[in-house]
C-alpha cells in the first residue's frame, strides 16, 4: 500500500509539473476536448445528423489526428491530409473508370494489382528525403484513402456519393481544427522558435560563466565526473538541430507573417541556430577541460583567475545583450563589442606574458641558471591563498616524484585488486575468461597520461585558447543575429535599451 | 522543356539513390504492397467478404498505419494500437452502460460531457514524458476509438456487434503486419543499432586521422571555413542521440533475444552511444582547431608533426579494433591498449620537451641572453622543409611587425569600405540606420585576437592537449564496449582475429 501511495504521489506530481512547465499544454488539451465535443454534435443533434449521416465518424477521425499543438503543425497536417485525400480520390476514380469496363473477375485482379503497385511505390516514395521531410503524412493519407476507395468500390455501387460525403465531413473536421488552432488561443511555432533562440543565447551565457567559475573553484566537486547522463544546457543546444528544423518547418506554414515583420524569417532563425551550435562546440570543449583526467594544479590556475573571469564575463554580457535584442525585437546595442572585450583579451595576454615560464618544463632547464619553475611559481603565489593552495600544491607535487615505472606498478596492483573483486562477483564460468582478459589487457592510457610531465601545463593552455576561441566565434553569432534583425525589421536601438 | 528534362533526371537519380543507399527499403516497399493486397482480399473474395463485410476497411487502415520499417517499430505500434483499442472499447461500453439508463436528451448531454472530459485528459496525458516516449500512438488510438464507439452508439443499437467485428478486422490487420514484419525478410532495429554503433566507431577513427592530416597539411584548404552546413561524420554522431534512443526503444520490443545472446543489450548500446558522443565532443574541439581564427604558424607545427600523427594513428587503430570487435561479436584484442599508444604519448612528450621555448614569448625574454625564439626555431626547422615552409615562416612573421594600432586602423578602413558597399545596396530608408550602426559598432574581436602575441603559441598547445584528452576518453569507450561484450556474451578473442 505504501508503494501505491508513492506511485499516486508521483503521478500527481508529474501531472502538475507538466502543466506548470508550459501552461499552454492545459489550454491545448481543452481545445482538443472542445473540438471533439463540437464534432460529436454532428452525431448528437438530429438536424445535423440527417445531413451527414454515418460519415460523421470521418470528421471525428480528422480532428483526433490533425489537431496539433502549434498552429503551423496543424496547418501542415491539415493541408497534407486534404491534399492526400484529393489526390487519392482522383486516382481511385481513374482506376475505377478503367476497371468498370471489364467483367467481375478481371476487375478484381485489376484492383488487386493496382493496390500492390500503388502501395509499393507510395511506400518507396516515403523514403525520399524531400518527401519524408515535408509530405510524409500526406503520402500515408493518400495510401489510406486510395485503398479505402478502390477496395470498397468493388462492393458498393454509389462510390461517388459516398466519397463526396466523406470529403465533406473531412472538410468539416479540418475546418474545426483550423478554427481552433488559428483563432482560439493560438500557439505559434514561430514564437516557440523565437523564444528557444533567446533561451539558447541565455543558456550559453550562463554556462560559460559557470564553466569558468567551476574551473577556478577550490572545492573538489569534480567527483560527479562520470555522470554522462546529466545534460547541461549546452548539450540541449547541441541536440537542438532536429527540434529547430521541425519548428522552422511548421513556422514556414504559418500565415501570421505581417504582425511583427513582413515575413517570418524562419530560415534566418535556423541559421542562427546553426551558428549557436557551432559556438556551443567550443563551450563543450571548454567544459571538457573541467572533466579532463590531467589537471593543471589549482595554484597555477589561480594566477590567471581574474583575467579569465573578466573575459568570460564580457562574452556572457555580449550574449545576454544579443538575447535581449531578439527578445525585445530591437537591433542590438551599437556598443555591443565594446572596448571592454578587447581589454579583457589584452588582460589575459598580459597575465600570460607575466608568467613566461609556465610552459617551460623545469627538469629540462639545465642550461638556464635555476629558473623559477612550476613549483616555485606556485609557492610564491601561495602567499595570497594561504589555506587551500599550500595543500593543493603539495598534492600536485607528489605525483611528479614518482617515476614512470613505480606509478605503473602501483596502478597494476590496484587493477589486480579490482579484477579479483570483480571476478568473485561473477559466475564460475566467467571467472577464468574475465580474469584472464583483464590481466592481459593493461589499460595503460590513464597511467600513461598522468605520469607524463608535459601534460600538467597543457590543459591550462587549452583552456585559455578555447576561451579566446569563443570570442572569435562570438563574431559569427553577432553577424547572424544582426542579419536576423535586418530581415525581421527589428526596431531601432534606443539609448537605455541595453539596461538588461 | 530543358528544365522538365533535368527535373525528370533528378527524380530518376533520387529514385535509384534511395534504393542503393539501403536496399532493404525496396523490400519494405514490396512488403507493404503485398500486405495491402492480401488485406484487400477480404473485400475481393466472396466467401471472406461474407464473413467480415464492410468492416474490412478497418483491416486496411490498420495495415497502412501499423506496418513500419523495422520489426520492433511494427510491434510497438501494433501493440499500442491493440492496447488503445481495447482500453477505449472497455471505457466506451462502461459509459454506454451508464448512459443507457437515462432518457434521450440526458444521454446526449452525458455523451458530450464524456467526450470533452476524456478528450481533454487524454491529450494532457500525451505530454507526460514517459507516455510520450512509449505510448503516444496508443493514446491517439485510444482517443480515436473511444470517440468513434461512444458517438456512434448514440445512433446505432447493436454497438456491441459492430465493435466485435471491428476488433476482429483490426486483429486480422495486425496479424498480417506482424507476419510480414517478423517472418518475411525481417529488418531488426537491434541490428540497425548494432551497425550504427560500428560505423560510428569507424567514423570517429577516420575523422581523427583526417583532422590531424589537415592540421599539418601545407595546402591552404581552409577557405571552406564558413560552410557550417557541411556536416562531417562526427556531427552526425553528436546528433545521433534521438535516433539511437528510438532504435533502442524499438529494439526493446523485439523478441529475437536469444539468437546471438540471452537478451538484446539495447541499454548497453545506448550507453556506448553516450560515451561515443562524449568522445565526439573532443573530436569536434580538435576539428575546431582547424577553423580557429588564430593559427600557430605551419613551420612551428611541423616540428611536432610526426608524434601527433603517430598518436592519432594509434587512437584510430584502437577505435577500429573496437569496431571490428563489435562487428564480429567477439571480445576485443587483449593487446588493445598496447605499448604503442603509451610510446606514442611519450614521443609527443619528448617532442614537446625538446622545444621548451615554444611557449616562451620572445619579446619578454630580456633577462636571458638571446634565447632562440619562435622565428629562429622555425628557420632552423626550415632546413628540412625548404620549399613550403620558408614562405610560411615569412608569412607569419609579417603580421607580428604591425603594432596594434596600425592593424586596427587598417581593419577599420576595410570595414568602412564594406559598410559603404553594403549601404549602397540597401533602400534609402535603411541607409542611415544601417550605416550608422555599423560605424558605431566596431567588431573588434577578430582584430583584437590576431594582434595579440600570446595567441600564436596557444592554439597548438590546445591541439596537443585535446589530442591527449582523446586518449583519456578512449579509456571510457573501451570500458563500455567491454561491458557490452560481457553482457551480450560475445565469443572469446582468438589470436589472428585482430587482423583488421
Amino acid at each position: 500500500e505504501e508503494r501505491l501511495k508513492r506511485f499516486a504521489g508521483l503521478v500527481y506530481r508529474t501531472f502538475w509539473d507538466v502543466g506548470r512547465e508550459d501552461p499552454r499544454r492545459v489550454i491545448h488539451a481543452f481545445k482538443v476536448g472542445l473540438s471533439l465535443t463540437l464534432v460529436s454534435m454532428l452525431y448528437l443533434l438530429e438536424p445535423l445528423f440527417n445531413n451527414v449521416g454515418q460519415n460523421a465518424i470521418w470528421a471525428v477521425m480528422t480532428v483526433v489526428v490533425v489537431l496539433e499543438f502549434t498552429a503551423g503543425a496543424t496547418l501542415c497536417k491539415g493541408l497534407n491530409r486534404g491534399l492526400g485525400t484529393i489526390m487519392a480520390g482522383s486516382l481511385a476514380f481513374f482506376i475505377e473508370f478503367v476497371a468498370n469496363k471489364s467483367d467481375h473477375l478481371f476487375r478484381a485482379i485489376f484492383i488487386a494489382f493496382a493496390v500492390l503497385l500503388i502501395g509499393t511505390s507510395a511506400t518507396y516514395i516515403r523514403f525520399f528525403p524531400y518527401i519524408k521531410k515535408n509530405y510524409d503524412y500526406g503520402v500515408v493519407i493518400f495510401l489510406l484513402t486510395f485503398n479505402l476507395i478502390t477496395v470498397s468500390s468493388y462492393r458498393v455501387n454509389d462510390v461517388l456519393h459516398i466519397a463526396q460525403q466523406r470529403l465533406y465531413t473531412i472538410a468539416i473536421g479540418c475546418g474545426i481544427c483550423l478554427l481552433m488552432s488559428l483563432l482560439v488561443f493560438p500557439h505559434w511555432s514561430g514564437e516557440d522558435l523565437h523564444n528557444s533562440t533567446v533561451s539558447k543565447l541565455e543558456g550559453l551565457a550562463n554556462s560559460i560563466e559557470a564553466c569558468v567559475q567551476q574551473y577556478f573553484s577550490d572545492s573538489k566537486s569534480e567527483s560527479e565526473e562520470d555522470n554522462l547522463s546529466d545534460d547541461p544546457i549546452y548539450k540541449e543546444i547541441l541536440d537542438s538541430k532536429s527540434e529547430d528544423e521541425a519548428l522552422a518547418l511548421y513556422a514556414s506554414w504559418e500565415p501570421r507573417a505581417s504582425r511583427y515583420c513582413y515575413q517570418f524569417p524562419w530560415k534566418q532563425y535556423v541559421k542562427v541556430g546553426a551558428v549557436l551550435r557551432h559556438f556551443g562546440y567550443t563551450v563543450v570543449a571548454l567544459h571538457g577541460c573541467l572533466q579532463t583526467e590531467i589537471q593543471t594544479p589549482k595554484a597555477v590556475r589561480a594566477l590567471f583567475k581574474d583575467p579569465c573571469f573578466r573575459l568570460a564575463a564580457e562574452v556572457s554580457k555580449v550574449l545576454r545583450e544579443l538575447a535581449s535584442s531578439i527578445k525585445n525585437r530591437r537591433h542590438c546595442s551599437p556598443s555591443i563589442l565594446s572596448d571592454n572585450l578587447h581589454e579583457a583579451l589584452q588582460d589575459l595576454d598580459t597575465a600570460l606574458k607575466s608568467q613566461p615560464r609556465l610552459f617551460l618544463n623545469p627538469t629540462l632547464d639545465n642550461h638556464h641558471p635555476a629558473p623559477p619553475n612550476f613549483l616555485t611559481l606556485a609557492t610564491s603565489a601561495n602567499n595570497d591563498f594561504k589555506n587551500s593552495s599550500t595543500i593543493a600544491s603539495r598534492n600536485f607535487a607528489i605525483p611528479s616524484f614518482k617515476t614512470d615505472s613505480s606509478a605503473l606498478l602501483e596502478w597494476k596492483n590496484k587493477r589486480d585488486q579490482k579484477t579479483a573483486m570483480a571476478t568473485e562477483a561473477l559466475t564460475p564460468k566467467d571467472k577464468e575468461g574475465g580474469g584472464d582478459r583483464k590481466m592481459l589487457r593493461p589499460t595503460l592510457s590513464k597511467i600513461a597520461i598522468t605520469s607524463l610531465e608535459f601534460a600538467e601545463a597543457l590543459p591550462f593552455a587549452a583552456f585559455a585558447s578555447l576561451l579566446v576561441e569563443t570570442v572569435a566565434r562570438l563574431d559569427r553569432v553577432i553577424e547572424e543575429v544582426e542579419e536576423l534583425g535586418r530581415i525581421a525589421q527589428f526596431k531601432e536601438f534606443k539609448a537605455g535599451d541595453d539596461i538588461v
